[in-house]
């Protein structure tokens, strides 16, 4: 490998703040590819098999300094949760051939990671070994990935369901939702599904088995839609979208009942000073609701190995399945992202690189 | 006592679902008084020495049936918390001269009350015994009574505070917040007090040690005074007001901070349509919070001695007093709601009856 113009590079040209990003917001370049024989002492070159491409990293484009997951850079490249393979290396934590998973994998193809002591990849990439060393490595961006590990902590630790209970979730098909779906079947729910199409809305029902799903594009009304979905009230919300399909589950919300504040993609594009409102507030002191948010990656540490140890279980039983919309090429990953934001991927968006 | 017209009674003329309730929307009745030989068995009659006005009575004007407490009848007598007298009784719960205390006393002078099995002041109304049975009976709509035990109980198990965190109380001198600034100041928190005027202000600073302490009709911005008053950001916040001043919070809340959310006063007159919207709810997520909603009378058999015990060794050791604002007459009880939803009241609002 020498320093020739074969690298794949996509940088973020500029910061928005607001409103809807596209494509031409990013540049895909060409550059050369990182020499090994340049190597530092406790750095690694990767190439990702697989990228995440996640409705999160529309905040890290906004540019605000107190996010929580620090911006991407202007004219330096994106970087997200991914599995690469370690093609060289001077980490004694790493080997060439090594599969790394994690957050801060570059969205390029050859590049140098100072995974060094102190560094900021310290925490974040890790070799993929033990009950990890065997999956295929699309798991690491689809089963045990991290939006179906958020949906699994989120639903158990947040949602604390009952069996009998129901949950609405929203966003259903996505890559957090189906997990959502799936694991509340089998946890004995009542499983109100709600898409952003007919296709999603016959998948719920005819492969993930949610016990309702419905195109919340065509409902007259979210408040009408969920009374007709849920009977017996709403006991559990995952809610993805935020905004106003939100304010519609207030209304509908039983006493103690459980939002899982996990997204809210309706707003991660909205217009300056156009964020939606929530008028049903009052009902979280009347109906004792319990509102509670969560960045999934703080609990990599506590509860990661038991989420893959339980899902992989339901896999191997048949009881899990998970539906990745690939795009192919490093140069569509943006286009990729903005797909995302419009609800335009089925299933879980992942950039597959090599 | 015959059948007479000296029996006071206060009557919810009809119900108002929007907007600012007068007394003009109340009427107070003289009628005759109950006689004790028309009673039958598990009937008692009472005379109220206390009755709490307080601004979740506004809900049960509203009429709406899926309250989290049935609504006033229109034309029919209002109840509220209080503590009474037994007059006469034909139950084997009570004899006369008991102290009874508890939610579902009418607002009037002398009223025949149901209290058998099946009841539905069964489980709302106990005798004062135990270590009831010798405090002031102010006591019971003052340092023991309904709002201060929702102070005590939404700290502690909602607010989970941590010696040193910063706590914002808004209505902070009222019925709650007068509880929640001297308990979290007990407890080693850092307490930044919000009020609607200079004089609870200054009470709030010097009688109840807040560490911080602000008008908030003068403030300029909610956010700048909290951002001013809070340089290490909120960890807790007991919210009494709900609308703006909680956006305004919500935006200066750090990670995990916690919200107890008792009441929304700010929410409770505002006409048809008004609600205020919340603009930052997409900080739950980015923050981790958790908002929490209760009702009190949940958990009086789980908490309530528990908190009779620890705030009657604090007001023992000169640690804990309890500010009322008492509004002579049950014929002035109208206009003692009415300010109270307006914020006319300076510490607890209560009417004393004989």
């Amino acid at each position: 490998m020498s320093s020739v113009a074969s690298n794949t590079v996509v940088v973020l040209s500029h910061h928005v703040p607001y409103g809807r990003i596209t494509a031409s917001d990013f540049e895909v370049k060409s550059t050369g590819t990182p020499s090994e024989a340049n190597l530092k002492d406790h750095e690694i070159i990767v190439t990702p098999h697989y990228v995440s491409v996640d409705p999160y990293m529309r905040g890290r484009i906004v540019g605000a300094s107190d996010s929580y997951v620090p911006p991407f850079g202007e004219g330096k490249a994106i970087d997200g949760y991914g599995v690469a393979k370690v093609v060289a290396s001077k980490s004694a934590k790493f080997a060439a051939n090594d599969v790394v998973v994690g957050a801060g994998i570059p969205f390029v193809k050859y590049s140098v990671l100072n995974v060094g002591p102190g560094s900021h990849l310290e925490h974040l990439l890790q070799k993929a070994q033990g009950p990890l060393a065997d999956v295929p490595v699309e798991w690491h961006v689809g089963n045990i990935g991290m939006p179906s590990f958020t949906a699994w902590y989120g639903l158990k630790e947040i949602g604390k369901p009952k069996k009998g209970e129901t949950i609405v979730v929203s966003a259903a098909s996505g890559a957090v939702g189906q997990v959502v779906v799936q694991l509340s079947k089998l946890l004995g729910l009542r499983v109100v599904a709600a898409a952003g199409s007919d296709e999603k809305v016959q998948y719920l029902k005819d492969t993930l088995k949610a016990d309702v799903a419905f195109n919340y594009k065509k409902a007259s009304s979210y408040a009408d839609a969920l009374s007709q979905a849920c009977p017996k009230g709403i006991d559990i919300y995952f809610d993805n979208v935020g905004g106003e399909f939100l304010d519609a589950v207030l209304e509908k919300a039983n006493t103690f009942a459980r939002i899982i504040a996990c997204g809210a993609i309706s707003q991660y594009q909205v217009e300056k000073g156009q964020a939606y409102g929530i008028q049903n507030y009052s009902r979280v002191i009347a109906r004792q609701l319990t509102i509670q948010g969560f960045i999934i990656s703080d609990y990599y540490l506590s509860h990661y190995a038991q989420f893959v140890k339980e899902i992989s279980n339901y896999v191997k039983k048949g009881q899990f399945t998970y539906k990745l919309d690939v795009t192919q090429g490093l140069e569509n990953a943006p286009q990729a992202l903005v797909g995302v934001l419009e609800g335009k991927n089925f299933g879980k968006a992942v950039v597959k690189v090599d």
